[in-house]
């Protein structure tokens, strides 16, 4: 008994027959004594379909306007799912971003949610009705049509479980059926976790996981709203509950390490015994970051005769545009040369656990040389160790440290 | 030189090809010195595909959520042709019924236009901008989606051109090139009116001529907004304008008869002998209305013996259904019997002209005398005169009464 929030991805909505079924599944929860609000994004391959359809008049495409014309995908799926309970004698509405209203900056194609006015449906929940939103949208200041960027269906799900201060965002995905400590096509004994903390999925999320999308879980982290991630093919599995990290979770002896995730959109740049001065990191990171590029990792070696070793990491995407910038600064600041290397994967231990242990660290790497793996850089924080290895052994060095940490199924 | 409406239909933006020649189209009536504001119609065929997935999950449907669903063909037409404009180096913003805002009365899916907040949009057009409106939608006070029925957006056209009290309000059509004296399909030697009064043209739409539809006529009339029917293949062509009857139009001598138009969705229904007393057209057809059923023409004859004759007509379509009413009603009133016949064709002469001369209907009645035409009821207006003769002569009735009134081109 409570109020619920459920998210339904496009392949979960792809056509009448399992809309019926996700409607059904719907009407269940609320039988069930809960009030329910659903939020759905387009039919899968709507969004791209109306995405190419603007990149044909224009390349790039007019922002405000792709807003408008990809926003109506969650529109029509809204309305088919509202009606399709309808059909089954509930009771059962559609709200569109401008109606309920979601109210967001006009950063057209990835607006930020700024607060969203749920005294509306707050009574339209009281009074027995279903809500069905469309996902991914909403509006500005002024009105127009904005989008949250893709996979921000996640999102609008997270922002009004917070908003209406539900008792949990139910997100169901079509393809897993939880978060697992790490990716089960890699490692088969995978084992799938019943819990796991806002901080060690965010962890997860941004370094490589796709299960769910970053800002969804920093959302829900700020406003503590409860996350289920649960399989639509098995709606009665446990799925994995993303929650506020509790003395269980870190006391437990024998729960160091949750997961691991690893990077393959990775490349890295060494700016060679360039001249060491205050201000150095500052003059080689600054017009990186002006060009959009993000920058990740970053490794200092100590000063030798007033000459430093900066090593950096990029997305991958982006690695020809950092050489050119990097050969500039490096011109610029006296340095001898540039190394780079762009067939670098980063594999990373996460759990919250690993703040009261020590060893972890060196468990990691023993496990690692003793396979031959060479870790070329190395990042820490509270709940995660980063190394960046050699491509080629990514799914070695996963396998390995899988099993050096025995996170996976008890055989 | 002014503020020009223009609206184009499903037909006209049905591929991106034709929706640039479109937004060409917009571009240069601005490059004249216009401000223009656009109208568009879902892509062809797209609120049909919208429709038929809405039956398969619910028949009838839930018209709430039908207008969510429908309105958003409009809301991707929009878009894109304000994508191509700015494509074109042209600014211009799309706007939805709840941006602008259209707002009307609840009756989804055939709402009525309550009101329209246009000061923004005047704004918009004098800082130089081409708007772009999503026909056939609304909201209602409440915020939610409205549609106003097939054809609404030549509404919508009008409604915007009323509120920006425009210079003109022009109908592109993709499949004529203005408003003829009669079908040209039916009679080669039709000619293209190039004026027709918003009277004659209301009598001509809700007679059975499908240019265009009657509610946008009557709304242009009631707000004196010139409307302006234009070919889409032919944008250079002067097509017809609908305008305010005026001294020319009635006082010109040879222009009796401005067209003629028929309706074959006819069918008559007679009571006979039905005893004569004070209520009894009463007791006939408040139950046909209470059932939704439009009688159009009525015809009572002298009373004989207490008892008379009462013939009407009513939509072919709902023919059966008026048979079991009326049967009913029959029985009740002590009448003889019932006589039927769903072969018929409504012909109307339509002609402001007619106001100020004599011997139009005697012109006509001869004429049909002549071929032989029987004529089996008779009405009359102001501005018209229609007969009822039977379904098969249809043809031979139009092309004699349009040579009768010399209404052909010249040879």
């Amino acid at each position: 008994m409570g109020l619920i929030v459920q998210k339904y991805g496009g392949t979960s909505v792809s056509n009448l027959d399992k809309i019926k079924w996700v409607a059904e599944h719907v009407v269940k929860t609320k039988e069930q004594g809960n009030q329910v609000l659903v939020v759905v994004s387009a039919m899968a391959g709507e969004t791209d379909r109306l995405v190419k359809l603007c990149l044909q008049v224009m390349d790039p495409p007019d922002e405000r306007e792709l807003d408008v014309i990809t926003s109506s995908g969650e529109q029509v799926s809204s309305g088919l799912l509202s009606m399709t309970i309808k059909s089954l004698g509930h009771e059962a509405l559609s709200f569109q971003g401008h109606q309920i209203r979601i109210i967001t900056n006009n950063a057209h194609s990835k607006a930020k949610i700024v607060r969203i006015d749920a005294e509306r449906i707050k009574d339209i929940l009281a009074k027995g009705s279903i809500v069905v939103v469309a996902g991914f949208q909403g509006v500005d200041h002024d009105g127009n049509v904005t989008t949250l960027g893709r996979g921000g269906s996640d999102l609008s799900a997270v922002a009004l479980a917070a908003a209406l201060d539900a008792d949990s965002c139910e997100l169901y995905k079509d393809d897993v059926d939880g978060i697992y400590t790490t990716d089960p096509a890699m490692v088969p004994n995978a084992r799938k976790l019943d819990k796991i903390s806002y901080e060690e999925m965010l962890e997860m999320a941004s370094l490589g996981s796709k299960v769910l999308q970053a800002r969804a879980v920093e959302f829900a982290k700020k406003f503590e709203v409860p996350l289920h991630v649960r399989p639509t093919s098995k709606p009665d599995s446990e799925g994995t509950w993303v929650v506020e990290e509790n003395e269980e979770m870190s006391h437990m002896e024998n729960i160091l390490i949750s997961g691991i995730s690893f990077d393959k959109n990775q490349a890295k740049i060494t700016i060679a015994q360039v001249p060491d001065s205050p201000g150095v990191a500052a003059n080689i990171f600054t017009p990186l970051g002006d060009s959009g590029i993000v920058v990740d990792m970053i490794v200092q070696n100590i000063s030798i005769e007033g000459h430093t070793d900066m090593t950096f990491t990029v997305p991958r995407t982006d690695f020809k545009k950092s050489i050119i910038i990097t050969e500039e600064i490096a011109k610029k600041l006296g340095a001898k040369n540039i190394l780079s290397d762009d067939k670098i994967t980063k594999i990373s231990l996460v759990g919250v656990g690993m703040k009261t242990h020590s060893g972890v660290a060196t468990t990691m790497f023993k496990a690692l040389a003793k396979e031959g793996i060479n870790i070329m850089m190395i990042s820490t924080s509270e709940i995660k160790i980063s190394c960046v290895i050699e491509e080629k052994y990514t799914e070695l060095a996963v396998r390995t440290l899988h099993d050096a940490f025995e996170l996976g199924e008890e055989k």
